[in-house]
C-alpha cells in the first residue's frame, strides 16, 4: 500500500496549487493528477454534473491504482465528496474542510468571508464546515466569477483586476470579515490584489496548505507514507489541451514536467 | 421536408443570439436548439474535442429530423463546419462565412478586425473567408477571453467592461481597421461598448443577421420554407442548468419560455 501514488484531480490546471503544496510536504508520494480541460470550469455548473464529472475522474484514478483521492477543486469539493466518498475503497479528502478548520483557527472576531466560484458559494459548505467547528461564528460569501478568467488571462498585477477586487470584495469588508478563505484554487494566484484591496488586517486563508497536512496526517495515522525508496513519478492526464496545462504546470510546479523525464504528460479522453 | 425543424446548436446560452434572428427573418421554422451548457465555454479547448463534441451534438439533433443544421457558435464553426458537413445528410451552416461575407461587403479600406475567443482567432477561418472573397484585404484578430464572462456577469454598460475593451481594441485601432466582426455569439450584447471604443467611423458586424438570411435563401432555393400551416413549436434543450437558460432565454428570445407553452426546455445528457 505504502509506495501506491496518491491520486489528485480538478477541472483544469488549478489543482496545481494543490499539488505543489503535496509535494513539498510530501515529496517521497508519487502524484497522478487528472486537469479536466475539456469540460473546465466547473464553478458555473450544477451539483448533479459536477458530481457526474467527479465520480468518472475518480474511477479513472482509481483504475490507476491510488491509495487516497485528494479533490483539489473546491467546487467538486463541495458538491460531489461526501456523495462519493461512501462509493469508493480508498479515502477521500477535498479542500473545503480544511480550509474551513484554517479560518476558523485564524478568526478574531468570529466573522469570516468565503470566495469562490458560484457553485461553492451556493452550496453552503464552507459555512456549515464553519460553523460545526464554531456555531457561533458568522459567514458571508461572495462569487468572484472574474476572476479565474482574469487568471488565466494573465492579468495577475493589473489595475483591472484590482478594480474588480474592490467590487466583489466591497460587501464583504461592509460585514467587517477578518478572515477570508481564498476558496477556489485559482485566487491564491491572486492573493496580493487581494490583500491590497481588504487591507493587512484581514487574514487570506489558502486551503491548500492545511489539505496537504491532513492528507499527510491521514497516511500516516495509516502507516501508508511513500518509503522513499525509489524517486516518484508523477504522471499528468488532461482530457484537452496538453501542451496549454504543460506549459502553465511548468510555470506553477517546482519540477519541469515532460523535459526532466521524472514526470509524464498524458492526454486522456473521458 | 418543409414542415421538418432546423436544428442549431451552441456552446451554450450565446446562439440564442442567432435563434432570435431566426425567428425574426423565418417566423414560420420551427427551431430545435441545443445549447451545451455541461461544457461550455468552446472557446479555449482544442479543435479535435470542440469538433468531437460537435458532431455528438449534430447526430442528436439528427435523431429529431431536422432538415438543416445551424452551428451558432463561432469557435465550433471555425474548428468543425467543413469536417462533419461531409459526415451528414443534410445542409449545415455556420456564422463565420456569413459574418466574412458581411464584413467584406462593409469594409472601405479593406482592413478588417475579427476578434472572438481564443479558438476562433487562432483558427484563422474569418482570414482565409475574407481573403477569398477579397484577396487585397487585411485581416487583424484579436481573442478577447474576458468578454464571455463579463456578458454572463451582468456587466454589460460598466466602467470596467470599458477599460477591458479599450485594452482588448487598442491594437486593431493602431491597424486602422474599418471594420470590425463580432466574432462570438455573446458579442453583440457588448455592442455599445465597443462601439464606443473604437468609435462611430468603425462598423460593426454581427454575422447573426447574415446567417438567417443564408438560411432562408438555402431553404427557398430547394423549396424548403416551412408553408406556415401550423404554429411553430420550438424546443430548447440543454445539457446542464436548465432554470439558468430559461432566464437568460426569456431576456433574450421575443417569446416565454415554458410559460406559453409554445416552446419546451428539456434537459438532455450528452
Amino acid at each position: 500500500m505504502k509506495n501506491l501514488p496518491i491520486g489528485v484531480f480538478d477541472s483544469g490546471v488549478g489543482g496545481l496549487t494543490v499539488v505543489k503544496e503535496i509535494m513539498s510536504q510530501l515529496p517521497d508520494e508519487e502524484i497522478i493528477y487528472f486537469g479536466d480541460t475539456a469540460r473546465v470550469p466547473y464553478g458555473n455548473k450544477s451539483g448533479e454534473t459536477v458530481t457526474a464529472y467527479s465520480r468518472q475522474i475518480t474511477r479513472f484514478l482509481l483504475s490507476k491504482q491510488v491509495k487516497a483521492v485528494v479533490i483539489a477543486c473546491n467546487t467538486a469539493s463541495a458538491f460531489a465528496l461526501e456523495t462519493i466518498r461512501q462509493e469508493v475503497p480508498v479515502p477521500m479528502l477535498g479542500v473545503v474542510k480544511p480550509g474551513a478548520k484554517t479560518a476558523a483557527a485564524a478568526t478574531r472576531n468570529g466573522r469570516i468571508g468565503v470566495i469562490g466560484t458560484e457553485g461553492t458559494v451556493r452550496s453552503g459548505l464552507y459555512e456549515e464546515y464553519l460553523r460545526e467547528i464554531n456555531p457561533r461564528c458568522r459567514v458571508y460569501g461572495q462569487a468572484c466569477p472574474l476572476f479565474v478568467p482574469l487568471v488565466e488571462e494573465g492579468w495577475i498585477r493589473d489595475e483591472i483586476t484590482k478594480q474588480v477586487s474592490d467590487r466583489y470584495l466591497s460587501n464583504l469588508l461592509k460585514e467587517d470579515v477578518d478572515t477570508i478563505v481564498l476558496g477556489c484554487t485559482h485566487y491564491p494566484l491572486l492573493r496580493e490584489v487581494v490583500q491590497e484591496t481588504v487591507g493587512e488586517r484581514v487574514t487570506l486563508v489558502n486551503p491548500a496548505y492545511e489539505t496537504a497536512r491532513e492528507l499527510k496526517k491521514m497516511l500516516a495515522e495509516r502507516d501508508w507514507l511513500n518509503d522513499g525508496s525509489k524517486p516518484p513519478n508523477h504522471t499528468f492526464y488532461v482530457s484537452d489541451g496538453a501542451e496549454k496545462f504543460r506549459q502553465f504546470a511548468n510555470s506553477i510546479l517546482p519540477c519541469e514536467m515532460i523535459e526532466t523525464g521524472d514526470v509524464f504528460l498524458k492526454v486522456f479522453s473521458l
